[in-house]
């Protein structure tokens, strides 16, 4: 059975992602891709990130997709930004299991740089149930191969270098420190940046599937050795990725962990800033055009992230959505057709640059953050960023009990907060006006509510949240215990 | 259920050679190696012929393999004679379908440079019948590239020069007509005999796995063209290969084909007198030496080849022996056991040169004929060659009935050829003294009790054996029919 | 000295194409490349045919490129029509000798899709004078690879299928044998023509760059095992290419070679039609249009092609434009200037089709040629197209007496022949009313005036014209030692 | 005009080593292969490091050595080491400038596993001198790809394995900071700590032919960063190499570096107390037999290293031979000839392991002490070696007097130190009987002569050295006018 969970197919090759399932998928994948397609041999890039395993997976992909009908285009090990940037106009699976132990591997699939959405991953999940089907004979893909890392590098230099308005190289005179964790970010953040002006040393460049530097996800406890590094030396910024460079942490110059919703913020704030200075440029131009619109700058993220990322965003003139985890293409989709112009979207680690491409590219943040760090400092951008003291809770709650308990909070946490404004789209979310907000939602996997909370009392926010999730999750055990009787 | 037959595992695409399968078979004998092998990693080489399906097919044995622990090492497209060779001191793995039709596809396996024998074949249905098994992670198998046609090109031109005695260029003046049917033969048999100095004019080069020029089983059928290509130019000699190159079909001069046994019998009688003559040349040199031996050369065949085998290799001064259809390389360690150097194996259209290599390999054999028609010419070459008039029966013989049958046969025909030598290891074989031969065994696939004759008397004799085969049949329906009762 | 002819760079790589010269040639186009581009490391396509001789020159080529600063991509052994569309958008070379003996090799060079023109070539001689220049060390290129024959092979597919109005294949039906000549046709023309639906069975189709099967231009001489083939056997057509496969030679079902003019007279006749069908059907559907234009279809050839070009494209509707040898697509270029549609353009058995593409391409030719065959058969296509009786004659000028010789002949031809059309733009060529012509041009490279010649009463012809030349010979001759005097 | 110095060929691809200088330096090595070859196409193995110009110059190489006869095998990005470990039983050829800046480059060939010694060199600057030259173009080889890297590591931890007794990992519990320096050593060094047990974090192991992390040649002014993460962390061990990974520096758990001079004398005590042992052990076995020989290792070094190598090598029961800079190979040479056993070679951070293999090797040597450090402790393996204050003085001498002044040398300073042993076999070297050393000789490209002393009371050594290389230069300076005059 394989199934996509909000990373995609991920396992133990010993048991889940075994090259069996991976010739099933390559084969799904293939045949979604010519039942789609008006050409004959529709072609479909496969890379794989670096881990022991991704060499035979991908070989079994390649064999799967072939039969399939389809044109297998082996790209070799690269990172998962630089494969979707290759799937443009065509489809595209990724060999990685990201940040996950060196023991497992995993698939990703994408059809013209955006990550397959739901329906697509039904589809596959349904062929590969149905069992193994080919092509006639003589419709069977024949490989090729192709090297797109340089081009992809190139892309991400001239996209950062049109952020920059002066002469001379967009990163000169920083000195940037990278973790590559052994990961695919050795063969392009290290590179860009150099390209970019920046004077760069690496941490774990050598790629390793077995992780030998520190594990792949990038974590205050596993970034250690980044954090000493940075600290003893004279660096600007640090910069760490996991596998396979779609997730990013930064470091300040002392070494220290950006939390990961100010980096958003940053982010954030800055696109927010350059969308309405450009729709004032063009106002000015235009002044008595009538087609001259407002700038309508949207940044889209997910729930558990940050009320400083609306402060800013709200700051700067433009407004933020929120959609579930996993689904930032689906989020920025939806403002779109609402009419928004999304600006950037961004899950904590995770950024889309729309402008750039419609793929989560810790490469391209990598960069752009370097440029920016380049003329304002990092401290510079971080300071309009309020980051006030965070908790997350779990607290007990039957399966069967979620749902009621979630039901009775809708009401109970508005009423324990009447100050808060109010949202219901995934969970309950609240945000007070001091700039406090919590979140409570029941875990998809275990059973809990959770309870995330900022403020600069988080304290008694959490006291009195935690009390109205008690309540509720009584109430509805009973209610429940009792209706099973 | 993967199953090997005579000739490994051969079928449609579509339903027997689907790449789950290949990858299950990769697998097997990537497990295989492991087991057997001191080393990390044992190296497999993976090839294929040109079949559209070969490609993916390659790809996932090559997943299997890896994910067992083995190191592939891709090839390409070869001859399966050249996959042979460069699995000499490892394993090797060649999808090829020989001369089925291009629908099919196939698998076989080789270790050391020979097809894997009956135990080794066992244990990869076996090991497939068992499921999907991987090696640990970190000692997955990273697959390799290697080139090895132009060793082996160079490797058989050594091989016939050492029986050319004189200067020049062992097929100097010679010219030749190669049909390759679009297969592999392509890549080696034109080379080949151009680097020996023939002049060589190649149909059907094009390597292409729709087999476009003919079908790819080389018979008197398919060969139209060839026939009135070597007829209508100048050419001293026809060949024609299958579509992985292991088989050889020979044509004259006015584009007749020689028969297959002819074929045989030509090589054999030249092997034996070779082996003779160095033997006697050794003898001279150490005429008083203790050690010195008389020569043993010995021819191994298949029960349904020609008695002008035997005739020819017995003239020579050797012996011959039969085994059962697909196991010659069994025969030559049985011969080798007991003895005998075996100097020529062969069944019909299917030869092995045990000092070059011990695979079937119709490029050698192409060489080597090219070589000896350079000198002797091939009228030459068969004079000495007796071909009988041939015929072969099928009388209806129930499934039951076939062993009683067979059994009373063994006395009956015996009795009706009272001068005729008896041979009981393959059905009953019988040679009379005027050189005539009859075979009667069981079909293994239809209800029919087969007889092969060759005789200046062939009418005769078939008409005396259908006598007795009927007679049997007859005896054994009957009681099989009382005992059912 | 590095100096292009006609045909590019051409000679023994013994003497005249060595790596050096290759070397520095990929070094000129690399910095032509680099001073015409606005982009980074533009790209540069280096292919070559089957020579021994291809592969190292190849990678000299590439180091030269590189060190320009540019960026090489190999694509190994392909057609040279292949090469030039996978020159498209950017540049290409090419390691080929076309037709010369095997000793020798050569290098043309393309920009878009075209071959340099005589601008680009002066600049390509005169950097390679200057001597060796690098880029920066950190300009240097990158080698990448692609594999452009599959894509070229479906666009030849897809644009002969565009000729072909009813279901179907295109080419069903029809029986072709194509003689390779061990060269890179054997890599598309079987290919194509089976994707077709015609039968196809190839001759010399093994690459080998020594050229066993003939030698590689195709002529009367060198085709005899092809004639032979094709008139044994049941085929419609016989196709025969260069090494190179940018020329064609056509063979009726008897096996005869048909005529390199009548093959030009019959595609251009068949273009020319289909504009003139196309214009008028454009013309109904827009009646009383005012931008109706009338259709001015024209072919480009040369001085030395026949006029039975002339009166089937005139009896079409269209007219045709000369141009010197080696210059097709200036002659292209100078008639879409003059507002004419060129819809085709050709020298003897060299053909460009316009609306596929802006190279010489044989490989178009056989799938268009084969196509029409499909329906009309071979015959038909002929019928219209006459062939007189031709001569070609060589008559002695010393090198001094050319330019007088033929001063005087533009006027004394014309006088001859009162009756005929003239035109000085390439020598003195005649047209007379019964379709009779004659040229007379002196020999570029030896002590000839040449005589073309083409007349049911071509004897009587030639007798006249060569009168006159040998009179403005005398009166050149005397005249100019008169002047030494 | 190409020259080879102690390093082979090296300098600036803008002047020194273009294109065409790789492709003449090809052809040299091809023919020089093909003449002493009894094979056809002879092998020669083509790497390179990472510089930018790396790819183009192999380009060059390769059409250099194909259009000689012998056949190019492409093997990538390596180590020296790993190009010299396949070199085995063929050629190699390497492109690298090991340390030298990034718009440099060189080339580098071995034959057999070994540099080319001086004879060899001089044949190729002759051939070289002579002009291009090209085989008969049915001689040109065809390039072929190889990956030898899997198999050097593995022969690599195989080699170190061998030293270590004890079951578990041979590093286990070591945890080391390896600088790769952007260098070739990323692509092994790591690997082989890995794979023998250490945690290994590798800084700079982005290969990146500009070099950004530090200067590629690892000193004490370039290995900053090193120092302070190693100084910052919890490491064993830091470890430095230059571009190619020939050349190695130690640095301790603290980040000082380890005198170079040091880590060769433990290295050189290591092995010459191993193969006493060894001796010893086999003495005991066979204590009576006739054939049992006293070990006399010896260790091969340079002048310029340092007596404390003397000392401990002594110590162990073995001897020192010294040999000229850059010949170390002749030096093995010569000692095996005077019967010793050379059981370890080398300059400053430069070593030969001759059990492992002949050529200088920095991967081997990381994984020895990385092995040995695992055990033993870096501390205690330097602990008895005795450092002593040196120096390093350069004396004003004009060119002319260079000689004489040396010649008076070979007299005054033995007078000056009574109680030194004498070596004149590179210029005046004395050891004095407390482990003082000191080194007086002539620059080979500056107007000095330079003055080397390593002792306790080294500055009283200086000075009186000084004194008496003053007095002799201005004796020779004197003599040398009086003469001039």
């Amino acid at each position: 059975m394989v199934q996509f969970g909000t990373a995609g197919i991920r396992g133990p090759v010993a048991s889940d992602v075994t090259p069996s399932v991976a010739l099933a998928v390559g084969g799904a994948v293939g045949r979604l891709a010519v039942d789609e397609s008006a050409t004959d041999r529709p072609e479909i890039v496969i890379g794989r990130d670096g881990r022991l395993t991704g060499s035979a997976l991908a070989a079994a992909v390649e064999a799967g997709v072939a039969a399939a009908g389809a044109r297998p285009i082996r790209v070799g090990q690269l990172p998962t930004p630089t494969l979707a940037f290759a799937s443009r106009g065509r489809y595209g699976i990724m060999l990685t299991a990201s940040h996950n132990p060196p023991a497992d591997n995993g698939i990703k699939c994408f059809a013209d740089g955006q990550e397959f959405d739901d329906d697509r991953e039904a589809r596959i999940e349904t062929a590969v149930a149905a069992g193994e089907s080919v092509a006639a004979f003589d419709e069977w893909g024949e490989t090729h191969r192709a090297e797109p890392l340089a081009d992809y590098r190139s892309a991400v230099v001239t996209y950062v270098t049109s952020h920059h308005d002066d002469a001379g190289d967009p990163c000169a005179d920083l000195r940037v420190a990278v973790d590559c964790g052994n990961g695919m970010a050795a063969l392009a953040t290290p590179q860009v940046l150099r390209s970019l002006g920046a004077g760069v040393v690496a941490l774990n460049a050598n790629v390793d599937g077995t992780f030998p530097g520190r594990p792949s996800k990038p974590t205050p406890e596993t970034l250690g050795d980044l954090q000493e590094f940075v600290a003893a030396g004279a660096f600007d910024l640090g910069i760490a990725h996991d596998g396979d460079a779609d997730r990013i942490v930064i470091l300040d110059s002392d070494g220290e962990i950006v939390h990961e919703d100010t980096v958003v913020a940053m982010l954030a704030g800055y696109y927010t800033r350059r969308a309405v200075a450009d729709s004032d440029t063009a106002a000015e131009n235009h002044a008595d055009a009538a087609d001259a619109t407002a700038a309508d700058p949207v940044v889209v993220t997910t729930p558990n992230a940050s009320g400083r990322i609306d402060e800013i965003v709200a700051d700067a003139g433009g407004r933020v959505e929120r959609v579930r985890l996993g689904a930032l293409h689906e989020g920025i989709a939806a403002a779109e057709r609402d009419g928004g112009e999304v600006v950037f979207a961004a899950e904590p680690w995770k950024h889309i640059h729309p402008a750039f491409g419609g793929w989560i590219d810790g490469v391209a943040s990598a960069a752009l953050i370097a440029r920016l760090a380049a003329t304002r400092g990092l401290v510079d951008l971080r300071e309009p960023i309020t980051e006030r003291p965070y908790r997350k809770i779990s607290v007990d709650c039957p399966e069967a009990a979620k749902s009621p308990a979630m039901a009775i909070l809708e009401s109970s946490l508005p009423e324990a907060f009447s100050e808060a404004t109010v949202s219901l789209d995934h969970g309950v979310r609240l945000s007070l006006p001091d700039g406090s907000w919590l979140l409570v939602r029941p875990s998809g996997t275990e059973p809990y509510i959770r309870l995330y909370a900022e403020s600069e009392s988080v304290d008694s926010l959490v006291e009195t949240a935690t009390e109205r999730i008690e309540a509720a999750v009584d109430d509805a055990s009973s209610a429940t215990t009792a209706t099973a009787d």
